[in-house]
């Protein structure tokens, strides 16, 4: 067995040694994944399934406890031996009173998540926006080691935000912080999901790229890879891009490029607000595409910012990838318990 | 004489009750202005002067000194009473070694401004930007007592802003937070001062209000209370927009209604990042329109908002006004040298 004392400053110093592994959960609006992780944080295990989709709040429970218990099962560990459970979810969260206060996609309002979990489980369980908990791995044990202002951004099907303070994660005065997807970059420009025109994520997300690729399709001029999807933008999948960039399609490369160029006035504008050391360059778009999509994102970043300050400011993909909301979760579960 | 215990947590409990006065200090671009302050912030006497515009960081420091003594003259306080002085500056600055890093329009580049007052004075010196110092007054003393998430965005020439998180004066990694004139809100929109496309400084502050005059000075529709002005943008004041506006102009209106709206914009991807409770408008410009600036930011930035957090956040008018930076800068000095 691995000795307690390897943790550092995380273990626990009077943890049971029987206790010692954690859960870190990423419930996502489409699926979910469950990571057993060791003092160490050394994955154990893992196991990823579908979300239900019919929007049931004790539906997606029961899927979540299935979910842990199949990843408990793989990796050979009774309940017993885990000390709390980390769960990162798609909407701001209340901490304190353990609720999750709203994901439209998934029907979940005001939801009582952190007593219900526990019930079933018996251990600690805590929550955190998946956002928060995606940047606070990166900042813990990932590409953020060691920084002390840093911000993590995440593309997939929206843009979102983690933000790390002096240290700390920074939630703002009612835990709305870090909505970096609907900053406004262009006023009067593309008309984003929230309802605003202008807004970065009308522009970068994966939701946005789909949208050209469906330009691109009812104008006849479909990239290969593109095909299957055809018009219905729902089914552009961050893979597509991905491999329309390996066979260099030129109208997949300007999609890209497009998406991280606003990318960099929106990282722009973080950085002229908060001046961070690092940010975090993540989520399943960027994980895929990686470094094409950074390095249009930080020259644009750099060239829409005054010199000094775009000195400042590193910008690196993300190291844990689809780990990074598990890891985080499961780190802010540990350190809550100490 | 006041009773020293009435200042509360600021009084410095061991301080001399003879040495009870702290100079607050704002080193403008175009005048500069010293405020003797008492042990609870009582302005015993202020005094303005033009700030030499030669950009000889001496001859700076002579009308600095000069001022300084004047105001403490009028009061009738000899200097060995004075326990420090804080001094606000349109630069950002390396507070530990007490030094002006660059203001353009003054001359002064890494310029060791602390040394050479404390030889001046024989009083600890300290430094803030002025931005900073005028939303730590008003934090401290103003229209943001007793908040903890807060932001100070302050309209004339630019636009600065200073921001409080936590309780505390949040200055990034490298001191270059709060940049919000710098946002990019309209990417491909007019050009800013600093060369980039679209910056909000670049749609609300007064040098953007004064194109827009001269624009129409260039097609002969002049509001009255411009004509003086012409067409040199040098030459309008954002007393000029007040009279207008009194006179109830609609070309004044105009100009004043553009400039509050984009600064909505501005104020909501502030809110947007870092979920302020209250954001605090102040500046010359704000100062002089007052409540017609206010109330169409204020819409401007809720309507640019998710509702959820839009609700968070209350905007309101700098109380302290020409008070702010050179009280913000005397707590800071009074705080730092408890």
């Amino acid at each position: 067995m691995i000795d307690e004392t390897a943790d550092g400053p995380h273990s626990g110093g009077d943890m049971d040694n029987d206790k010692r592994y954690t859960i870190g959960f990423d419930l996502g609006g489409t699926k979910m994944l469950s990571v057993v992780f060791d003092a160490d944080y050394k994955v154990i295990a893992q196991e990823k399934a579908r979300t239900p989709p019919d929007g049931d709040p004790a539906v997606i429970l029961e899927a979540m406890d299935a979910t842990v218990r199949k990843s408990l099962k793989t990796a050979g560990i009774a309940f017993d031996r885990v000390n709390c459970a980390g769960i990162g979810v798609p909407s701001p969260v209340d901490r304190a009173a353990g609720i999750v206060i709203s994901t439209p996609n998934m029907g979940l309002f005001q939801y009582p998540m952190k007593k219900e979990l526990e019930a079933k489980w018996g251990v600690p369980v805590f929550l955190e926006n998946d956002t928060n908990a995606g940047t606070y791995g990166e900042f813990r044990r990932g590409a953020g080691k060691g920084k002390k202002h840093m911000a993590g951004i995440f593309v997939g099907t929206g843009i979102g935000a983690g933000i790390i303070l002096d240290g700390k994660l920074y939630c703002g005065a009612s835990g709305y912080a870090g909505e970096v997807g609907h900053l406004i970059i262009m006023e009067g420009g593309p008309l984003c999901g929230c309802g605003q025109y202008g807004c970065l994520e009308a522009f970068s997300s994966r939701t946005a790229m789909a949208k050209d690729a469906v330009a691109l399709a009812s104008a006849g001029n479909m990239p290969s890879v593109f095909k299957q999807a055809g018009s219905d933008f729902k089914l552009y999948k961050s893979k597509m891009f991905e491999l329309g960039l390996k066979e260099n399609d030129p109208n997949v490369r300007k999609i890209i490029e497009r998406s991280a160029w606003h990318m960099g006035v929106g990282m722009a504008n973080l950085v002229n607000i908060l001046n961070p050391e690092l940010i975090v360059l993540g989520g399943g778009l960027v994980d895929r595409i990686g470094m094409p999509y950074l390095e249009t994102a930080r020259a644009s970043m750099q060239g829409h910012l005054m010199a000094g300050i775009a000195k400042s400011v590193t910008v690196v993909l993300s190291e844990l990838k689809e780990l990074a909301v598990p890891l985080g979760a499961a780190c802010i579960a540990r350190e809550e318990t100490k």
